[in-house]
């Protein structure tokens, strides 16, 4: 079986060994009655951890997010704000429509994964019958379209005051807050003050097997307990997989500086390479996430790049032409769009794993750069 | 009582005396049975007018516009593509997400009404399972939010085979579709031939008292016809008011080149004013939509200008100082923005009233340019 | 072309003179803006009729319940209580779920239109996170599959009683509502005192051609024309309309005891026949509906009934037989299901009508009791 | 801490050393990208079980019944015909509703869980515009709210024919469908055999902390995969849940003989008291649910009895009068409704629980037999 050096993303990541320990070991119960200890304490552990009065533990965090719109998008005929860029708008299926009836009204994310405050005021809609309810904006942190970045704090407060002023409730899709968090050396606790709900993955770069959460108020959560009930959210003995997130938390947690480590360092080598056809801004790489851009001016897309890479064996890298991969070791990213290819780091990946990944790829980068090459 | 030169919108005309005679002398039957002789000679009008199969007699536009979003979008997670500043996205109430449960996914309107082709390409999702349907693109013609303005054919007919390429349905906001017929000198055929829905409204310019009009294939009419009846649209009588929209057609719609020369008229002559604060951009004015924007520099805002215009007296725009305006002739025109005041001609404003009209907004122009002072 | 005396539907009647006059002389605007002075007349009217605060003009019953729906059952996971045979279950095309998401949970209604009012109170559901919250309670008056049937007064109490408790909306479907206040003797504000909102339908026994309204407190009506917008319910001139709606109440209404005594001449015919075959309970027949049962021991089905009906000549009834009918004189009536016919009497039926149509049903009903033996 | 007796549901069942040997034991990958190995295993082990295509394992029945709901339910005005006592229409909040926007049409249940044939075909609608388009019919089996009762065979047969014959797709709820297999003696293939799609629960009898499965056609499984997407029920390394499920179907499912005695056993015991205020009818009792019902003419309700129940400390069933419960011991079971009280059995309850069980229900159930005499 060949062993891959898996960078699509970090949801691929297993439980660990304590983790295991402790799905098998904790005490469990029926949690649609309340009665899962171990949900119980995940849930207090994270409404302490963000400064929050309550938490629910859900399936995904598609569901938190959707639940999130179903609670605060109450009136008939809202629309939630949201970035063209985010999760919400474009890997939910349009859920926040099909399932809860809200509109999305889009507003354009910067590079950096905020967005004009003059224009989200200007975008507000107010009491003509003709118009929507604007009932909620959600940001994301880290943006994961806009390859991990972390939003300021200080925009972060500002489009809190801004929504206060407003009585429009802010949600945070904070599936990856935690690398969030280790970036800016912040407690969760800061990151999140200003806004009125937060959903967060522990299947991603904390590497638990299924599971987020969505914390908020008191009131907030039991609205959102009976959505996640309608949605089929309602679990068992879901305390085998609250084990795994409280680990998550207390062990994988701070880690995650160094998946933000590596990913700097494969940053710096593809930006070293110094090609025509590839580029990567490491300056404004903030966590665990790699985006790789092919030039527009490249008859290459980013398929054919992922292609060669997951064929190319190592011993061709070492000069031997034309060698088959047959040492079944084999690296794997994902394309973001035609032109866009992103590499996620995480806890799996070790110091050699990134070795050998870095020896194909700049490679095969070096490759296809000079058999594409760019009329200048 | 006041005599009101109504400038707000072409939806304030009410029904010529010919209408009125329709109304009380046409035959009418049961609709819902099918069986209103009117309203179905209406339809088959409609329908070879536009060349398209079957047409469907409705309550409003935004009926028109929600039944096309859900008899196309006619899976679950689906998304529609509009322009941005679209009537469906912007003043028909989230009703895609709500009532029909689809997404929005807006693109950005450039200022004559279009958007970019290959935007339009690069935004069609696929089979991705994160990802919604894109089930339907729609247009306006002429295009409210941009001024009234006529989409080029050209565009239209690439969209077209942009779409048919992709076997998305291309539906057209067509609810002042003679308008831009009328701008054009094209038949309404002719601009209507690449898409696969229209829709049209009676009640605009065109001075019947209520309905549009659905239009498209014999299937889609049927489809149509079952979600009029659910959306509560399934009227009975409804030959009295089919009656007045034939009217429109045959006696109104010839007329409106009438309105795009008032139009101009007062274009070109808050253009000839020459004021830091107010301009219009006449060259791009198509139709019967003059929109005056007032400068950013300035800190006047629409409203205060309004309120100013129905305030004036004519007395005073001769010359008498704080004459009260007890003549009775009062000028409206609607805000669109606080920066944006839209001024509609219709077939209720005649030669005189447009100068009445013409008297009270260049003085009220000239007045509070002067009051209000930009520094350059 | 044919002479028609249709007895299938209310709905068919069209304008009266007296109407189509209204509808051309009054004055009208544009009701979106709240501008039309004859829609504002109408809604001011009712709202007085029924001792209620407000009213909104909508193009259809079903639009009228669906909104009543929308406003009431204002949570997610909300439920109505309606009856199994009533207007907004069977023939709404679900629409309460569909557009208003809301779930309909039906109560067995008793051949007289109510249902057991303790069922009702067990089947309120209360905070259990698997249950939908009760939000609404329906009714329907006169109600139409139960034959036109008026709820007694009492009953009605004890219900509006019983949603007070409970804090539940109570919403009648008063469709025909002036019949039923025609039959009590009493006024129309009697019958809706316990309600919270009431539709009602002008287009059926009070003749005119289009519109229903919805009526109940300020604050609901206010909700209810932001729905009416979604929906696509928004009109303009819709005066044209209303006029005839108010010559309606006027006019209309105070005839419609003819109507019940007509239908009460019919039944008695039926009745008189003293068939096996066909049968009428003219005794709890209160308004304009009078519904004929088949025997389930004949092997006849209503279909076959009606299309004698439409085929037997009068001279054929006078005994030459097999007459083709070109006299022109055609009997309708409809199907209810297999095995019940519904014919329904109003101002378009005249004495001499109803005649003519008795002379053809007491000769086909004779035929076919004859034609078809029922073993004993 | 107390030692329970948990007779409330079979869901509050823990995982058992095996299933968390399996659990941290088994591959596991990313389900969203298809790579869980341990959930693949399941799928196809739960596709050959039932005999048909495909499967997909979700979070929870409520979501598998929702999904079903959502792909049978195509047409915008569908309605999904099911019991009045079903799980869908009584304890999922409405979500075919609100989430689906379908309506549920329901058709009484009989005792046995079954409903009328003959009315399923009365009610079935067609394509008349005022009605919805019925899509799916559901039934349950065994059914939880008629006691467990397993289907007749030969009742499912002939509905599936006559759904077949209108070609209206047949669901089973089938939470609890291995109790019905085990119930007899038939495979569980048999048992689905003429449905089109099943859904059934892990986490209930079978003992497995987490999940459900859905079952279908290849196609419907392929649409199901994307609604659980937008539902929120893609999750990442469910392998860990479902390895649990895998050991539930070997090991579990083959004991649940042993839940079906234990109940008879219990539901005979009650039987055995003759008493006037409680009855439980162990003839029709299939499963392992035991029903006992407070006579109507008794003035206790099903709250005080349990309440008692879980007071009462074995000392006192002894004989020692008002002996506080520090034993430790603690009978559960829950409130149907006002006068009946479920007890479940499960295959945490060993003989031993029973027979503790036996003695605080039999003493408790005469003492207020005695105490609330009933007048004869």
């Amino acid at each position: 079986m060949a062993y891959i050096v898996d960078l699509r993303s970090d949801t691929v990541t297993k439980p660990t060994e304590s983790m295991k320990h402790a799905m098998v070991n904790s005490a469990v119960g029926d949690d649609v009655f309340g009665e899962d200890p171990t949900v119980n304490a995940l849930e207090s552990k994270l409404a302490n951890l963000l400064g929050k009065q309550a938490a629910l533990f859900v399936p995904s965090g598609t569901m938190a997010n959707l639940i999130a719109i179903m609670v605060h998008c109450n009136k008939r005929g809202s629309e939630a704000m949201v970035g063209n860029l985010s999760h919400i708008f474009r890997y939910e299926q349009g859920g926040a429509a099909h399932v809860a009836g809200v509109l999305l009204s889009t507003i354009q994310n910067k590079p950096d994964g905020t967005f004009d405050l003059q224009e989200v005021e200007n975008r507000i809609r107010g009491s003509d019958i003709h118009e929507p309810i604007t009932s909620m904006i959600a940001i994301e942190n880290t943006h994961n379209v806009c390859g991990g970045k972390v939003l300021p704090l200080q925009w972060v407060d500002d489009l809190s005051e801004l929504c206060k002023r407003h009585s429009i409730p802010l949600h945070l899709d904070g599936a990856r807050l935690m690398n969030a968090a280790a970036y800016l050396s912040a407690s969760p606790e800061r990151l999140v003050r200003g806004v009125d709900s937060v959903s967060m993955c522990f299947s991603k770069g904390l590497s638990a097997p299924v599971g987020s959460a969505l914390v908020g108020s008191y009131h907030f959560i039991q609205q959102a307990r009976r959505m996640r009930k309608m949605l089929g959210g309602g679990w068992r003995q879901a305390g085998v997989l609250a084990a795994a997130a409280i680990v998550a938390l207390d062990e994988i947690a701070p880690q995650l500086g160094l998946d933000h480590k590596r990913a700097y360092r494969l940053g710096k080598v593809v930006e070293g390479l110094f090609l025509k056809t590839f580029s990567v801004d490491v300056e404004s790489q903030h966590t665990n996430i790699v985006l790789v851009r092919i030039s527009e001016r490249s008859s290459l897309n980013a398929d054919q790049v992922l292609t060669r890479l997951a064929q190319v064996s190592l011993a061709e890298t070492q000069g031997d032409c034309k060698t088959p991969n047959d040492e079944g070791v084999i690296v794997k990213a994902i394309c973001f769009n035609d032109k866009t290819m992103r590499f996620t780091l995480h806890c799996e990946v070790s110091d050699a794993d990134l070795w050998l990944a870095i020896m194909k790829i700049t490679f095969v980068f070096k490759e296809l750069d000079a058999a594409y090459p760019i009329k200048s």
